[in-house]
């Protein structure tokens, strides 16, 4: 049995605490500022999570952001950021104070930050804020992994990833169970690069799904363009996450394809692109329908705009096609003369 | 302007008709003894393909398949067989009567066949068929293409597969259009050993939509057992395809995973797939609903039988599943536990 120290009580991190405990181990869950009401009802007898239609294991013990405690981190064999980006620097300043020593740290946060010309990974940047976790204990957690369905024990695959492999391998232990299987990698760049990338790109796949409706069979979507473009996402992931300093191979395994497919089928980035292929523009959904809501791939677009407006057009056209809807607020424009052999 | 001949009016043999046309090549359209009243149809003016809800262009000349003769051989620059497998015996053995000089025949016939231990594609064991195209001239067509949408123009991205690359690239050069966007591979081994096996693996992609349902969200499919077995689909693609003496990122492209997103999106092999998930098999399914159709993702499983029973289990956990499904009639049981990291 271990102590497994969870920080973020939204879905993602409540999730991570079933396989946990299901596994036997002793897992404090800590609410954020944003997580309260969370931890109050999750504190109660029967209490379901309400984005989880789950209730957590009993011994699971969710703890509110004021009682976490020094000692609750100095007893955890791990410790699991499960917040999104935006908790991202709460979770760095709570663990700055309060950890004396280094432990691997696994992270479920996906994102890319631009450094002037360069783009880089949490993976690379967190440490470095996190001056007692070494480079070698960041475990970067990706995947297609939709935290309700894990939570209600769905079948669930995603890969822990860390330069030192030996680590990613023991946390994949504690916290695999019959129905969350878990691969190791030591290319924590690349997945770490996929993880973000895929939401990115989920918007230009989920923009096929709308963009070519077929009125003879009742605007049904067709299926060609959206698997040649599923299929061009998966290349020029591999190429961007070669770029960053990441593997072409992890693109095409769990973390990148794998994840591109189930964010493809749903959540805030398809939606997002279901409406840039009816041909609406990114202000406008954000002032709509998607008023309010965090759209990671809009996040990713920013950071990587330098990056592919350097790369060659037909490297990364579909690339290029997001960045200007999101940099230039311009119509979604996917040429798909872009694909296959050049002129010559 | 070229000179193209295409073999079969069936679905894909009439839908390539449409770029060739589209570009300007005389392009003669010859049925089989099967296509006899599509042929008919399509002499009428302004007939439209049954299966295709499209018109071809006015340029391709339908011919019925007693008029094929050996001056249209000797005048095609390049010839496309467009028959599924149960044409190839017609294909072979016309061409062997008329052909007297060596010239590119592209195949879209997707198939393997066993011999012995051996497992070979339509790629290897064609060319000796049919002794006057030497196996370079033997080129593979692979890749997300459903037919009737290639015909009506959505946009669409193949591969054409050739030992000698230069064919390859010359011949979809002749076909490639605006809408019609072709790569180029030498991996022909690689692209024929996909072609046949996504048709196999989207039998057990095709079971998770229907197998596990989420009872909360009145049965919908769950999306992450979906995403771990389309990423383990792919994964074990790339190790068949080479074994069988292909190039594992071939699976990793268009012929492999472009082609199987489109697969399980629809047709005969998805549907024998959400049956198998509701717990029926094999047999049943092929007595009722899909009765006297071909599903060619049997055919696959038929010969891949021994190869994937001499793997070690973890390497092939979702074929074998597929194979005993099909071998045994057995319910298909694929089972999680395979995925990620061995006990140890």
């Amino acid at each position: 049995m271990a102590n497994v120290l969870i920080l973020g009580a939204g879905v993602m991190g409540s999730a991570l605490a079933v396989p946990a405990a299901d596994n036997g181990h002793a897992v404090r869950l800590v609410g954020t500022h944003l997580d309260r009401e969370i931890v109050a009802t999750l504190k109660r007898p029967g209490g379901i999570h309400p984005k989880l239609d789950a209730p957590l294991p009993g011994s699971v013990e969710p703890l509110d952001i004021g009682q976490l405690a020094r000692s609750h981190v100095e007893a955890a064999d791990a410790i699991v950021v499960g917040v999104s980006s935006p908790g991202i620097e709460w979770a760095v300043d709570r663990l700055s104070a309060l950890m004396s020593s280094s432990k691997p740290v696994a992270f479920v946060t996906k994102g890319l930050a631009s450094w002037g010309d360069e783009v880089r990974t949490y993976a690379e940047t967190v440490p470095e804020a996190l001056d007692r976790i070494p480079r070698a204990s960041f475990i970067g957690i990706g995947g297609p992994c939709i935290a309700r369905e894990l939570a209600n024990r769905w079948p669930t695959a995603s890969v822990y990833a860390c330069s030192d492999i030996t680590l990613a391998e023991r946390l994949a232990r504690l916290m695999a169970t019959p129905c969350y299987r878990l691969s190791a990698s030591d290319d924590v760049t690349g997945v770490e690069a996929c993880a973000a990338l895929k939401n990115f790109f989920a918007i230009g796949v989920s923009a096929m799904q709308t963009r070519h409706t077929d009125a003879i069979h009742g605007g049904a979507a067709t299926k060609n363009p959206t698997a040649a473009v599923f299929n061009q996402a998966a290349r020029e992931m591999a190429l961007i996450a070669l770029h960053i300093g990441g593997r072409r191979d992890t693109a095409f395994d769990l973390a990148g394809i794998g994840d591109l497919h189930v964010t493809v089928g749903g959540g805030r980035n398809s939606r997002l692109g279901h409406a840039l292929g009816r041909g609406r523009t990114v202000s406008a959904v954000m002032a709509s329908e998607l008023a309010g809501e965090t759209v990671e791939g809009i996040d990713t677009a920013l950071a990587l705009g330098g990056l592919v407006r350097c790369a060659a057009p037909a490297d990364l056209p579909l690339a290029a096609a997001i960045v200007d809807a999101v940099l230039e607020d311009a119509p979604f424009a996917f040429d798909f003369a872009h694909l296959g052999l050049r002129e010559g």
